[in-house]
């Protein structure tokens, strides 16, 4: 007969690409979503809380990898249906504002948060469910909307702790980006399936402009790129005539940023009064921008010079010049209600990976420097993207949808902030009532009950309770402020030792033998009183 | 040539057996777990939050339905590795106490919220996705850590809005459960796996009760049970000696309310101090309920009664007597604290469905009567659970680790709440600034902007503003309370109308013709007041 196998034990694992988070990690989190969805609220967005699974169906296949649009998310079927969780906020909403669609009122602006998951490759600090914090605008088809999540998104940005001049929220529009694929002839609006492969090669070409430069993407626009590892990617094979107006296109940030930046100079300088005001007859705003400080009336210009760099390159395509016309109006909303140029961006080089954008796009980015993995300083970089998708609730209805949003990556942001040290998550742990006399644990759980009566976070030490050193070990583990003790004789005296750990720990380091031996961390009070004198030691180390 | 088939549009569902949550839904929610969190926090408890998606191996089979050990979860292979969806948040919490055994404090006292996911048939009222909200200690063996839970789940009750006397937490130990089984002979303590059929089918039996009543229980227990579609199930086949205790047990509960109930009619008359003195005396209690009010010291002896009642039952089994002194440990640390048999009550009849559970089990219970989907008055029931589970932890590791810990099914209370009326999630949606002029987009924006500001909730309609009514109906419908109004004529005198929406619906209701011409309901304001004058009208329905 053969030996019985024995069953291996299971092994204590998240699976791969998945963490768990602790303590101040959860409530850091909850905070910012909490001030993020203050924000939201504020500007008239309702919540909406969808569940993590959806119709495959329903998802759609939109995730920024085309060249495996089948994968990328976690898929299961059950009853002949198959189901997805979902990979982002947005197919949700669009699947919503399909099926309520005689019920909601439009514009039907909403908000949502949660957990998104990836079946993508994991990497560092890249896993594979993370939150999101959305806000989307779905039926209006005013570029308003766009200007209004833009602004919002900024507020949003310093409500949760990145100040001014720490982050930038760049605009682009798909509308400047298919004008200059019409003026290349890679776009023919009579036919839009047409080149379809090309434009792809292109789209992902100037995606990586800040990897390849620009002799990279010019190698992809025509036959074709070699990496240093040696492979090839084939490119879009255009001519030298196409590439034209793309390459214009793909330096035209570098370009606009530098005039931009020699503009400043000069106005900076003294007299420069007389460059801005040529820069603001040209652009015809001297009553809008009368008595603004120098500097404040060039943030409100700015945008418009960017505009108009972009008409010149897309002059003769109808779209692109819609489209700039869009950036315009969105800039010049934003301006109205002081958010100028030192925040919001005209930026050509913005393109967002995921292929259901129609218009506007914009892109949040952390401008300062953190250290890598490796010590190296970098810009943090992105930490909220959106855009114009109008055609999302199309493909359930037929009929036509216009809708605009915006996705904070919430764990990208916390980490930003955990960077830069401006996390305040509570990390002081809770009063511990020790227990000397195991008998009497109706007497200490009554201890602890009166602290928490008070507001004060307190807990009985429930391990084993023989060894004192062990409760004390705890006590610090839990980064307990404040202990609590009552030995036979302090019960029958109807007192409590109160030992503050905080102070504990600081004597321990510094203190020396004749001041340690004084025991000025402990105090006994009487049973009575402990709840006012627990709260004088916690008070102390506020 | 074959003719392209066209591609039928996605169906715009949620899947079945799930559902989305808007607004208040949303809110109310959120603030119901931020309270919960608060009340476990403040007796110690730290937060985790683990990813929805755990191995199938870490999370084992622990679902109550043993007739299926292998459904009820979402599952799908990944990379040669079955993941599926937690089911709970207990079974990831084994996990990570397995996983992180050398870094945590112990006891570990953690609280997790979330969504938790069933594959399991949807009815009314019962999704696939929904809430649970728990607190668990890993690491104390003592019984004085599930009297903590139980307390505190008392407290966490109270401080979302149920008041005392409308639930009761129900307190039983599956060591009184596997004594009457050995008492029944159908658990041998030497074998453990023997009769392991027969106990499945009792403890099924015993959680029916409500149902089945007394003889279907029996039928059970004996050859099986004709259920009115003519259905057979199959019983544990015992025979009547057997059968004796096992219904006794089933009887207990019924019978220990009723003599409870005769002894408070007897004490609450005229002279029942007699009476009462006689219990305390019996369970020489004399001086701890000194001074007591009469039905608060009643209220201390009841929990002592039902264990001593039980204690009859399972005496000739160790293991029995052992869950018995447990209970009564239990009901005295709480009674000590204050928590009185009018709150924590020793039920026999209260089982938990999971296998898991190997000491104290509790459940939560509203004893208030709701209407069903029928009208018909019925008792809300149980609202949360939990229990001892002290080998979770081990399958990981082999190391016996002592576990205890509630979970709180916070839809259902959420639905309790609302079926009372209690609560009070926000239903006043945003001030609107209506478009009177869509080329002054930016004027309206700028408004409201300076609304928000101000910390007032405030939007601009978005939607075509060709027709004025539609705007008020969009108002109407997000329950605004305010709109703003600016035209051409009150631009150019710098005023705004504001329309108080909430006095012009009522009025629309009331006013005589003479009163609704005089336009009570609407006021002109400079628009340097704009804030003040808005705040105003939302003081006035306060």
């Amino acid at each position: 007969m053969a030996k019985e196998k024995k069953q291996p034990r299971p092994k204590a694992e998240t699976p791969k690409g998945f963490r768990d988070y602790f303590g101040a990690e959860v409530t850091e989190r909850q905070q910012m979503l909490e001030k993020i969805a203050e924000v939201y609220r504020l500007h008239g967005f309702d919540p909406l809380e969808t569940s993590a699974v959806e119709t495959v169906e329903a998802l759609g296949k939109f995730l920024p990898d085309v060249d495996r649009p089948n994968e990328g998310v976690f898929a299961f079927e059950e009853d002949d249906t198959w189901l997805a969780l979902r990979y982002d906020l947005t197919a949700p909403l669009a699947r919503v504002a399909a099926q309520y669609r005689n019920d909601l009122p439009f514009p039907y602006r909403r908000y949502a948060m949660g957990p998104v998951w990836r079946n993508e490759k994991p990497g560092p600090g890249r896993f594979r469910q993370f939150y999101q914090c959305d806000a989307d605008t779905v039926g209006a088809p005013s570029v308003a909307a766009d200007a209004e999540i833009c602004g919002m998104l900024a507020d949003t940005l310093e409500a949760v702790g990145i100040p001014r001049g720490d982050y930038i929220v760049r605009v682009n529009n798909r509308k400047v980006l298919n004008g200059v694929m019409e003026v290349a002839e890679i776009l023919d609006p009579t036919n839009p399936d047409k080149f379809a492969y090309e434009r792809g090669v292109v789209l992902r070409a100037i995606d990586k402009l800040d990897r390849l430069g620009v002799d990279g993407v010019r190698a992809l626009l025509g036959e074709g790129r070699k990496d240093e590892s040696g492979d090839f990617t084939k490119g879009a094979g255009l001519n030298a005539e196409q590439m034209l107006p793309l390459i214009e296109f793909v330096n035209a940030h570098t370009a606009i940023q530098s005039d931009l930046a020699s503009y400043q100079q000069e106005i900076d300088a003294p007299g420069g009064e007389r460059v801005l005001q040529g820069m603001v007859a040209f652009q015809k705003r001297e009553n809008e921008l009368l008595g603004l400080p120098k500097m404040e009336a060039f943030n409100r210009v700015k945008n418009q010079f960017a505009a108009d760099y972009l008409r010149s390159i897309v002059k003769s395509s109808m779209c692109g010049v819609e489209g700039v016309s869009e950036l315009e109006t969105i800039s010049n909303l934003l301006a109205a209600q002081g958010y100028g140029g030192d925040r919001i961006v005209i930026d050509p080089s913005v393109v967002r990976g995921l292929g259901y954008y129609t218009g506007p796009v914009f892109e949040a980015e952390l401008t300062f420097e953190i250290l890598d993995e490796k010590g190296r300083p970098r810009q943090f970089g992105s930490v909220a993207g959106g855009g114009r998708y109008d055609d999302l609730v199309k493909r359930f209805t037929g009929q036509e949808v216009p809708a605009t949003g915006v996705s904070i990556g919430v764990d990208r942001l916390l980490a930003a902030l955990r960077a830069k040290g401006r996390l305040t998550g509570e990390t002081q742990g809770p009063v511990i009532v020790t227990v000397m006399d195991r008998d009497r644990m109706a007497d200490y759980q009554a201890m602890a009950a009166t602290l928490r009566q008070a507001g004060i976070r307190a807990e009985v030490y429930l391990g084993n309770p023989k060894n004192f050193g062990n409760q004390l070990k705890y006590a610090d583990k839990r980064a307990s402020p404040v202990a609590v003790i009552q030995g036979e004789d302090e019960a029958l005296r109807g007192v409590v030792q109160l030992k503050d750990l905080i102070l504990g720990a600081k004597l321990a380091q510094e203190a020396t033998l004749e001041e340690w031996k004084s025991q000025p961390a402990q105090v006994e009070v009487p049973l009575a009183y402990l709840v006012e004198e627990t709260r004088k030691l916690l008070d102390r180390h506020r």
